[in-house]
């Protein structure tokens, strides 16, 4: 299980405001309830970026916090960035050097020379969209190329580049139906699948088709489970929900 | 003209080092001396990032700094983002309101709902990837879905989007020979032409079918004007650069 730390000020609660960095505070406490049921982080970069420098700064916090007390912990840029060559090498310090997370979400559009940069970093994953959770997902990544679909394509395309052992790829649980395909084309990959929660995707179906007996899924849940509660207790509701969502993917890998 | 603001420390002049603040005091030197040849600046946020908080306090600044001192200056913020729907509109803030660019570019892979929340800001421009500079600019773009080529299906789709008369679409300059067609599908929709300069991009042909009685382009170069010069007078010889273009330029207009 991966927690997305999407903080939004509008939905925390009122009490973590008064104090200096309500954003790091409230991702603070939620890492130190949950830090025993998920294996990894997502804070998404744009909830950090919306708040400017203030944003960044806890952003870092958050990252540094991380890698401080939990150093076993995956941790995953939500950025969904890309560019060329050279740009995106610089979004690849930013994000594996300057930062250090263990990885990054890239977006395809731009091609293998958009994405080589961040695969060129030993050690690091670089997680690439392939088919996403959100209703527009399918505008382009479900038109038809070559007798497959373009997501299709992406991924197979996506293998022939350098480095690409240290891809993982992002599918959308809400399109649980897909995962049987997918898995033919990218046996051996870790998928890190949003969607369950607020947008609705169902663990079931999505553990079902999208475990194999080599490798498994990075399952994320962000607003479902840091917005459990509102109140001082927060924290523990987060864990409650955590909990209940971790135990209930344990019942589905006992009976795969 | 648009000038693209790439700033990278191991590239500027090196008595800048020494300032506290080396990124904006170069873009601010290049600003001052090209802003009555360029009708916009392009920084690219990668370039900002990749210096943590500091970088980004350096983009603050210059786009406080263009903002205040040259406020008819159009600015794009070069970041490329794109993400699902409440995602997009932290994006949207962050670039249209705490850092109050005029428009950003954004990434088409994920869809409508992942670019409809910026085309909601008013009087703000959405630069829409479309058919890249890069190398692997067609590994995807260039695939054939019905009877034509990605990119044009990402064209064709954009006009159907809500406020699609707040896009601007993204064309490299590389890729001269694709104008026409392009042009067909998006009669009336400003281009931002990338490209030119260092990665070779033809001008003249660009500007012979990228341009309409109607609309024109936005020509953008980086690297060939910002390191035109290492030395003390390096913004001179920005200067001088920006002028040898913008000429061309003038020249190629006067003919068509």
């Amino acid at each position: 299980m991966c927690i997305g730390l999407d903080v939004d000020l509008g939905k925390i609660p009122k009490h973590l405001l008064l104090l200096d960095d309500p954003i790091f505070e409230f991702n603070k406490q939620i890492i130190d309830a949950t830090h025993h049921l998920a294996v990894a982080y997502k804070p998404n970069t744009a909830f950090y970026e919306a708040y400017g420098i203030k944003g960044w700064q806890s952003l870092e916090k958050t990252i540094n916090y991380l890698n401080k007390k939990y150093p076993e912990i995956f941790t995953i840029a939500d950025a969904k960035r890309g560019d060329i060559g050279n740009t995106s090498n610089m979004y690849a310090k930013a994000f594996f050097e300057d930062l250090n997370f263990d990885s990054v979400t890239v977006a395809p559009y731009m091609g293998s020379d958009s994405v080589e940069p961040f695969l060129a970093f030993k050690d690091k994953f670089t997680i690439l969209l392939a088919l996403t959770s959100n209703k527009g997902g399918l505008d382009f990544q479900g038109l038809k190329v070559e007798n497959q679909e373009l997501y299709q394509k992406v991924l197979q395309t996506a293998l022939t580049w350098k480095n690409s052992n240290n891809l993982m790829f992002v599918i959308g649980a809400t399109k649980a139906e897909y995962f049987k395909s997918i898995r033919k084309i990218v046996p051996n990959h870790f998928l890190l699948v949003p969607g369950v929660g607020a947008q609705g995707g169902n663990l079931q179906d999505v553990c079902k088709f999208g475990i194999t007996k080599d490798i498994g899924l990075l399952v994320n849940s962000s607003r479902g489970i840091i917005y459990a509660g509102n109140n001082e207790d927060f924290a523990q509701k987060s864990q409650e929900k955590a909990l209940e969502l971790q135990q209930e993917m344990a019942t589905i890998l006992e009976a795969i």
